[in-house]
This record gives C-alpha cells, structure tokens and sequence, in this order.
C-alpha cells in the first residue's frame, strides 16, 4: 500500500513535469514554488523551547490521552479507564467544589441571581462587592493588570491573619494561577552578570515548571539536592555546595523553595526557614517561596518565608522574597479557573514598577479567578451563613487527604522495592523504587530511562498514570515516581490493588 | 516636614551608632549588613522589560487611576467621572452581557442550576456538554494546555462556517484572550539567524502588544507605515521598502497584519490580503494574522486570511498562517474573562509540537475562559430557545457600535484641526490633530511628546482619557490619538461635547 502511495506519487510528478513543457509561464510558477521555505523550522525554532520539558505532561501523559481514545473506540485493555494520578488537578479525580466559591461565581456571572437565587445573604454581599470593585461593575471588564483592588486588599489581610504580620496590598498581584507568577518573576532575571549568564538554585527533586521556565528563559538552573534520607530535608551545606559549584558558570541569583514540597511532601519547620533566609541574606538571593500547598499540612506546621523573615528583624529582613500562592490547591482544587497571587517582599521599586508594567502588556488574570482568590483569602466567617456548610465542605476535603497521605505512604513502605517518606504536606507521594538490573538492562534497551520504563509499563498494565521521578529530577542511581493522594478513597484503594499486583509480576519478569 | 522627618532619620542613626558601640557582637552584625545587595536591581533588571512599553496602561493611564483616586477622596475637578476611551474594553463602558453567555457560565459553574434554573433548554444542554467534556465533568479541572477538544471542535466548525473551508480541530489552540497566543508564538522566532537576530514586520500605527513583545522577547521591530491618505491602506510597495530596510540588520521571519486595523479601523479587502499572502510566500514570512476584530465590521466585508490562503491554491497556499480571536471583543466583549483562540496553518509539525509543549507548563487557559469560546463559536442557532434573544442582544451592541463609529468619526472630522478616516472596523478611531508650533514647544518644556502633553491635558480637564498616537506609532512630524467608540451613546455625546469645548480652549491657548 505504501509503496504504491509512492509510486501514484512519482507518477503524478512525472505527468506534471512532462504537462508543463506545454504552458508557458508554469516555469516562473515552479521556480516561485521552489522558492518558500518556512519560516519557522525545526532547526531555526527557538533552542530553548527546544530544550524545555515538562514532564508532567510530557510523552507519557499524551500516551494517556491516546489510551482514553483507545478505550472510546473499544480497544480491549486490562482496565476500562485511566487513573490519572500524574497532576495535582483535584476536581480531575472527583472533588466536589466548595460550594461558596462556586455560588460567589454564579452571582458575579449573572447579578441577576444576587435578586434571584436563593443563596446565602454573604455570598450575595460578596458578590455584590466584587461587582462593586470591577470597572464598569462587570466581571466582564479588564482589571488592571496586577489584579481587582479590593480582592488585592482582601489577599493582604489574609496574609496579615496568617502571619500576625503587615501585609501591604499594594505588593500583592493576581495572577493566573501561581505560575504565571512565577514565570514572570524568572523574567526580570534574564541578564549576564559580569559576563556570566544568571542562574537560580532550585530543589532536586523539583516541580518541573521551574526547570522548564529555566530552560525557557535560558536562565542557568543549579541544582540543590534535598536529602531523602532525612525526609527531604533542605539543608546548608548541601546550598553551600551547590552554590560553590554553580557558580563556576554563573551568576547566581535567587533561589526557589517549594514548601511543602512538591514532589517530595515534606515541610519545612521554622529553623530551617530561618537558616535559608540567612543563607540567602549571606549570598544576595531573592527567595522564590512557592507555598502554593500552605494549606494542605497534614504533620507539622507551615511557616511562611514572610512571616520568619519579618521575626527574624534586621539585617535579614531585608532579603527579597516572592511568595507565591495559588486556589487550585488547598481544598478548594479550582485548578481550571487560574486564580493565584503573589506577595512581592523588599523588591527594588523601580523593578516592581518594570514588573508591574511588563504584566500590564498582557492585560490581566482572569477576573472569574481573581473572584475565586476573594473566596479563598476572605472565606466566611463564624455568624455568616454560609459559614457551617464550608467549614464542613473544607474540613471533609482536608481530613480525606490526610487519611489518604497516610495510606499512600503505608501502601508504599508495605510494597517490596519501596520506600516511601512521610506525606507531611501537599498532594504527593515520591516513593523510591529499586529497579533489577534487568529491568535497568530492559529500559536501556527501549532507549527509556528505567523510571520512564517502569511508569509507561504501569499505565500499560493497569491504567495508572504517575510521573516518573527523571521529571522532576533525582541522585543519579535512584528511581522514584510522583502519585498525587487526590483519587477519591474507592479509587485510591482500587488504584493500591492494582499497583501492588503489577509490581509483582513486573518484579518477577525482571529478576 | 521633610527636613524634619530627614533630621529625626538622621538622629535615629546618631543613636543607633552610638548605642551599638556598647554591644559586643553588633560590629558583626553590622558586616554582614553592609553585604547584603539587592539580588534584582534597575541596573541588572532584565533590559527587556525596561525597554518595553504599553502605552494603552501606561503613564496616562496611571494618572487615570490618581484621577479617581482623587474623584472618590473629594479632590475638586472640572468633570465627576473619568471617561475611559482608552481600552477596548466595552463592559466597562457599559455594554450589557450577551445573557446566553452568562447563563452558560451559570450552569457550568455550579451544575445544580441546570436542574434547578429556569434557564433555556439550550443553555442547559450547553452546559451539560461542557461538563461533559471537562476532566472528571468538572470546570475545576485543568484542560489539557491547547484546550477542551470539544471546545477546539466548536472553533474549527466556526471557522468552517465562516470560510467555507476545511478548518482541523487539532491546529486549534485555546488561550487567554488573544495576547497569550500571540506572545507563544512570538516566542517560536528568538533565535539567530545567520549572526542576525530574527525580526518581525508590524504595521505603523499597531496595537502595542506587539511592539511589547518584541522588545520582551528581543526581537527586532520592522517597522511598515499604514497609508493614511488612503484610508490606512497597506501596500506591498511599503513592505517592500520596510522589509528590504529591516532586513539591514536582522532576518525577517514574520508579518503581523492587524485586520480589522487597531488603532486605525481599516477593514482590508480580498485584493490587498492576496497580495500581502503572495508577499509573504514570496519573502518565506510567517503571517500573524490578528483577526480579533472580525465581527467588528461596519464597512467593507471581513475576508480571513486562512479562507483567501485556501483561495488563492498552490503554491501560495504553503504559507504559514497563524490567525488569532479573542472573545473579548466583538459584540461580547469579555475582556475580563479571556477567552481566545488561535488557528495554526502550515506550522511545520515539529515546531508546532514544540508549540504545544511550551504552552502545556503554563498548564491552561482559563477553563470557564474555554466555555465563553463554546459560547461564541456556536451560538444558538434558530429554532433554539435562546436564538431570538441572542440576535437580539448581539444585533443591539453591532448596531449601536455601528453608529458610534460613524458618529465619532464625524465629530473628529467636523472639529477643526482633525481628520479622522472612516471607521471600517474594529473598535477605534485613530484621528489625526494638528498641533500649532507653540503647542509642540509647550510639550517639548514639559517634557513629552507633543500628542502627550495634548492627551494629559485632555484629561486633566475634562477626565477623557485617550491614548496618544506616539503609543502606536505614527509618520513622525504627524501627532493622533486613539478614542474607542466604547462609551454608550449618552455618554459618547457628553464626551464629544466636552471634547470640543477642550480643542478649542487648546487651541486659543497655543494659537
């Protein structure tokens, strides 16, 4: 069949190459035709998006979107669907929403609903507030680019209660999400510093939108290691020698700390924040704080790198942190409605102000997330009526995933070849798994890395979908994947099953 | 006060000295403070971000935020309110939502009220379609990075309809308004080519997103100027001067074409967009086809460059097209809910692979974003519930922007000193003013561009806020300025009266 495709091909040239002898003009057509090449090639295209990679929705995660076809069209496969516990996504894995939030929105959408719907007098006040503070009181103007007024306002205090500490409203931006935010802080450090390219510290293993934006931005990533051993702790030495080192080849200039941490779960206690800030102070770093799960601890406690570096006074008070924050986290999971914040902490101002003006290019944030983020920054309070039902709402979402952190974790270390570190915050368990050889020989051969081959053979098998640990970055020699803990309890137990019997026999084919 | 407050710091560091000589260990202390330099300073900002400028929220527009920050604090002005002409931003000049849109984004967002809403069946089939098409049937969930497929689906049958012509649901990509897409695939371009870095075409007078972008991203600005004798023509006589001129120092890649023109309302006919498509083949130029004004069109006819690509056939059908909507125009104007699409044509599969990947760590466009695309993309239809109030809204905004744009035209043409070409489509009118002599030295002591200082005494004394042609490029020695046709009739002729009576005054006081 292809061959003859071919030949029909060949064919078809011949004949338009003998019919043109005959047409005048057709000879200045061809040589025109000769003449386009695209614009845009493979070879030409920009070299960082070449390099960026983002593995959670990288090859494996588009072998799933295949695989979802597949089942349409009724291919047979052990499993009717896929489990997708490759994204923090909750709702994907069936959270329901807050009810509050998603009234509020109602409300803003259709003011009509503020007469006549039968929601609680404090959703419609919040409503008509957000209203108020829109221009031309619709949810459909712009908003200046760093986000509503009053719902910035709303952010600070929230800020203030958390910390017990000032929070200037001016220094907070509504942003798409947390990573709009973080992306656009990355960009003010594209420069050569004394001829060196600047670089950023960030976490192995780290949440790939960091190493992808590095790469994007071509800005130098030096890698830190957080210590598994120790559950994932961050310590000094280990940013003594990372710094040492990247600086041979550039100029290092901030550093990103995910707490808690994503892949890795753990959190950061207050000494250890103090350390980095100090670490930080010693070194000129802008704090990149990526506290998106601030809300989801399930051991210990969250500090944020604000609230230690105001109590730690002078002179290390002075450090430039961006502390960024998101609503498709927490207990809230509206990762589709790209609402996040970010708190801007002793910035230049004039590089505020270039910040500012660089977001303003692109308009604003959606103002149905920046709606979400007054939901999530001034929740309702004790004699509101909306109060009980999202207490409850809030509560039932975040005691599930603390059982669920749990189990994840106990499954892992029960499972022979795993070993998993305590779930302390986020949404994720980052099991290490030890590979054969042969398996490590099997990998090689499929010209995979041994993780890449474990997870594709998983989602062959069972339909799970988990991140291979080389996304996000791990020692050499080890291997590791990132499950999230957001299926719902059913699933998750079915999920556990099934993985445990596919670890079995993918243990026995390779020993 | 000041000195006063000078002398109290002044003091405070006397004492602070004073006292710390006392303290063993501060000496230390006060080392380390003098080590710490801010990580991000003016000087080692990204020059980037300080070259690029938005005129449409830039100094004017901030004194606009003053200015009502001084209306709300009782600050006597000559006006009460602001008048906002500067953004196409039409609900926050009062244009009323199109209720099929906000009733969709109702149910979406909260399912109940597709059970319990008395809304039409057609807006709860909608919903209940989109639902189905999320990740786990909910709003809350991420898309994948190019969109909902179904939504990308709905665009491709648009855009079927409207050219007649095959459109792939895959070459489709959901975004954030238009601006998000537009600035990833500028972003394709940063590269080098033979030692030159790559550059792009924009029309003079533009939309300033791109001279942004291109500043953000370094590429190179080719400048090609509109004919404004001839109503804003674009002829291929002046790309050809623009691009044997640009390509002096950088290699030419790219072609924006703004059609319906912003600022400058032309609408382009089949003829001149056929041979903008056979210079592009010609020069191996991909097009940016900013069509966000499509539904914009009081004269003339819209012809899409995809449908006159097709039209045209071999060889010039092999050009690289990259289309771009936004829902935050036409007779919507969902600014605040950025909504938007891009249709990609002849991208070579790799780059456009590496396209979607980039896009893919930004995660998603805002997801109820998405649902205003379905919205737009597939209106009701006769015989459906919503179809006779639709038109109705739909065809109220079209006609009344219709007799704006002839309105303000005539009024700018019947002022003396201005001359305004006709308003074709689009949102704007770009008339030029003529500035006496004195007027331009008045700007010069002052410091401005002559059409700034106009456009700052503008608002200063009637609170009309314009945005000064120098944003969007302009023949230098020419001085205009960009107003929408926005502001609802009433208030469009209080605007217009008041801004006579400021011309005149303007020009008795520089005559």
């Amino acid at each position: 069949m292809k061959s003859l495709t071919r030949a029909t091909r060949i064919l078809d040239n011949v004949r338009l190459s003998q019919s043109c002898k005959n047409i005048t003009g057709f000879r200045n057509m061809a040589n025109i035709k000769a003449q386009y090449k695209k614009a845009i090639t493979f070879e030409n295209l920009n070299p960082n998006i070449v390099r960026l990679e983002y593995a959670v929705r990288g090859p494996l995660y588009l072998r799933v979107l295949e695989i979802e076809q597949e089942l349409k069209d009724g291919v047979e496969k052990p499993f009717n669907k896929v489990i997708k516990a490759n994204a923090g996504d909750a709702q994907a894995m069936g959270q329901i929403p807050i009810s509050f939030i998603r009234q509020v929105l109602v409300c803003v959408s259709y003011p009509e609903m503020i007469e006549t719907s039968n929601f609680s007098k404090d959703v419609k006040e919040r409503a008509r507030e957000i209203l108020d503070a829109c221009v031309g009181n619709s949810i459909g103007s712009y908003s200046i680019a760093v986000g509503i007024e009053s719902i910035r306002k709303s952010v600070a205090n929230f800020i203030e209660k958390r910390d017990g500490y000032k929070a200037n409203w001016r220094d907070i931006c509504l942003t798409a999400g947390a990573s709009a935010g973080i992306k656009n802080c990355l960009e003010l450090l594209i420069n050569d510093i004394e001829g060196k390219p600047s670089g950023v510290m960030i976490p192995i293993p780290q949440y790939p939108l960091y190493s992808a934006s590095l790469a994007e931005y071509g800005l130098k990533q030096v890698d830190y290691y957080l210590d598994e051993s120790k559950n994932w702790a961050l310590t000094i030495e280990e940013l003594d020698r990372a710094l040492l080192d990247g600086s041979k080849d550039c100029k290092v200039r901030a550093l990103v700390v995910i707490n808690p941490g994503n892949p890795t779960g753990q959190v950061l206690t207050r000494d250890n924040i103090e350390n980095i800030i100090k670490f930080a102070y010693k070194h000129s770093l802008m704090i990149f704080a990526d506290e998106v799960y601030q809300q989801n601890i399930f051991e210990g406690e969250f500090h944020s790198f604000k609230k230690v570096l105001v109590e730690l006074g002078a002179p290390y008070n002075q450090v430039e942190v961006v502390s960024f924050m998101s609503t498709s986290k927490g207990f809230m999971g509206e990762c589709g409605l790209r609402g996040g914040w970010m708190e801007i902490v002793n910035m230049e101002p004039k590089v505020q102000a270039n910040l500012y003006k660089c977001m303003s290019a692109k308009l604003c944030a959606s103002t149905l997330g920046q709606a979400v983020v007054d939901c999530v920054a001034r929740p309702p309070q004790e004699g509101d009526a909306s109060y009980e039902q999202y207490v409850q709402e809030r509560d039932n979402v975040l005691e599930s995933l603390n059982i669920r952190a749990k189990m994840i974790e106990e499954l892992f270390n029960n499972m022979e070849g795993f070993r998993c570190n305590v779930v302390q915050g986020a949404m994720y368990a980052f099991p290490r798994i030890e590979l054969s050889g042969k398996a490590i020989e099997a990998a090689k051969k499929a010209g995979q890395e041994p993780d890449v081959f474990y997870a594709f053979r998983l989602l062959e098998a069972t339909g799970i979908c988990v991140v291979p640990g080389s996304g996000f970055g791990q020692e050499p020699g080890t291997y590791h994947f990132r499950t999230t803990i957001l299926p719902q309890m059913d699933l998750l137990r079915e999920m556990v099953d099934s993985f445990q019997k596919f670890h079995q026999k993918f243990t026995q084919e390779f020993s």
